[in-house]
């Protein structure tokens, strides 16, 4: 299997998803500026791949410091911290995974050496207990797959979308695995196609049946009875349930109510945001026009037009059958849940 | 005016839309085939467009008969009515026209000139009406739009899709040219990016604010309030108000039902098929895999993938708040008005 980052000989090696499916291109990062490059133009991207990745970069950051001075350290650690957090602001996971190394580092009463040593093994664990979080998604959502159920799944919430198995693709996974005959309907996702590209090659890889669609063809094969149920991931959960998450998922939302068909979400247990109250409260990134005016370097819409690009938006929670984590489903109402379940952690 | 479609000079001359925005290029058809293959291809689209196109195409098959003999002419052009009804078989406007030009010829008593010229003159006819019926569809649509409000369409139903003017463009370029302040958001429009392609062209060609948007965006801005009405054209309106339209046009009108927005489509009178109880009966062209896969040449898929491409949904009449006719405005219940308006014509 292709790592989606991975801590290669000192550097941080991702793969280049802006060029997949056409090329398998890896980047070496030396420097935490060229994590925090790669995740703001999208060379690796998805809520939990970023958490791993800003973990990773923090500790380039910590070994490319030239100083060994604890004070100094840990200016170049916070620097490189709100540098990192900055990329991408509706994901969570990017935050938490920061704060885990910071705060790994300012509680640590070891030389720089030592503080270096357990930044990299702390991020080391971080990857690691991604993907055993995701396996654990997997397998609680795989409980929620009928035997011939047919899955609708919103942008790439799959393996490239964290250290590995996926979240939203985890459950798809787990349940392929379990040997129930499912088919996935793949939304290719505009403007960045992380559905046609990202999504389509992983279920591809793995031999999973799947049907490409456009964003805009959902609505049809619901009436017509041929999708049972929706799952994707998410970037942020607020304390009320509402889930940010690629934008579209609102409206996939919406068309599986209109449909009478169960909307899962699923996502790590670090994707709660307890420190927010509603989705209304969740920061939505507005991205580049060229984004939405060109494909792949073709231009698809006439010169100087006025574009919107949210890359998000926000599902209420009133839509959300069940939010699958890797502690387990859980369902409305969220609210207490929520905050229980994370207190129990 | 660029014109979609006329006749010139003894050929059908069409801007060729699949080149738009970028290039303009006008094909000039000197036989009923090559006007087939450019509704196919779509270099010629639209509902009413094709109707007049269809028309004309049979214009071209008249005049390019080696007979002038009455039962083989006649032969030429029944056989050219079932080739070109054969190239779209959604909206209903190219079998109306070509039919109305087939019964034309059916009940005509003179030579193969005289049938040639009031072949010709029919099809002009159906032109200049259509481009009349789209003007009177603007001004009482304009009714429905209040000063200040923001509209989304999906798809082009402009003047590219007419003979002039547009139909639910119509709706748009009344309440602008009665000097009301609009601004319309734009679908995309996937797969082939009529919006991006040719309603934001046609916007900007007439200074009408607009933001183009993917079509995943539209239940992110009614959920923000930044959407008042949604208006669009349709290929086919069964006897019940269902109505057919390019695909995601059902999934933007179940948005609408779900924010409190008014969703109206806007067609000529010979959009109604009375033939048909309701849009279950409706055949839905399903197109090829190419045009999901690739994007102006560019490949954003993997290659060798299962691909669904249905050009059409149908939206269901209880979605639809009103039919905007060239009649005027048709509220529900639509079955016993629907039908009641085309006794009266």
């Amino acid at each position: 299997m292709i790592r989606t980052i991975e801590w290669h000989d000192g550097s941080v090696r991702i793969i280049d998803q802006r060029e997949l499916p056409g090329k398998t291109v890896f980047i070496d990062c030396q420097t935490y500026q060229q994590v925090a490059e790669g995740i703001r133009t999208l060379a690796v991207r998805g809520a939990p791949a970023i958490g791993v990745a800003g973990a990773m970069a923090l500790v380039l950051a910590a070994r490319g410091a030239v100083t060994d001075e604890r004070e100094a350290l840990m200016a170049v650690l916070k620097k490189a911290h709100a540098e990192l957090a900055a990329t991408r602001p509706t994901a969570v996971n990017l935050k938490w995974g920061l704060d885990r190394m910071l705060n790994l580092a300012l509680g640590m009463k070891g030389d720089a050496g030592e503080m270096r040593e357990a930044l990299l093994s702390e991020s080391l664990r971080i990857a690691q207990e991604d993907e055993e979080l995701c396996r654990r998604i997997g397998n609680h959502g795989a409980a929620l797959v009928p035997d011939g159920a047919s899955i609708l799944t919103h942008c790439n919430a799959g393996s490239l979308a964290t250290a590995g198995y996926g979240t939203a693709l985890g459950v798809i996974r787990s349940a392929h695995s379990a040997g129930k005959r499912i088919h996935v309907f793949v939304d290719e996702t505009r403007p960045l196609l992380q559905g046609a590209r990202l999504t389509a090659w992983e279920l591809k890889e793995e031999g999973i049946p799947f049907t490409l669609i456009t964003d805009n063809m959902a609505g049809y094969f619901m009436k017509k009875g041929d999708i049972h149920l929706v799952v994707t991931g998410t970037d942020r959960i607020a304390a009320n349930g509402d889930a940010a998450n690629k934008i579209g998922t609102y409206t996939v939302a919406i068309l599986a109510k209109e449909h009478g068909i169960p909307f899962y979400i699923a996502a790590p247990y670090s994707t709660i945001d307890l420190s927010i109250n509603s989705g209304d409260q969740i920061c939505i990134e507005e991205r580049c026009a060229e984004e939405v005016t060109t494909i792949g370097g073709v231009r698809v819409a006439p010169g100087d037009v006025r574009v919107a690009n949210p890359a998000f938006d926000v599902t209420p929670h009133r839509y959300i059958h069940a939010i699958i984590t890797d502690m387990g489903i859980i369902r409305p109402p969220f609210s207490e849940k929520l905050a229980s379940t994370l207190v129990a952690q």
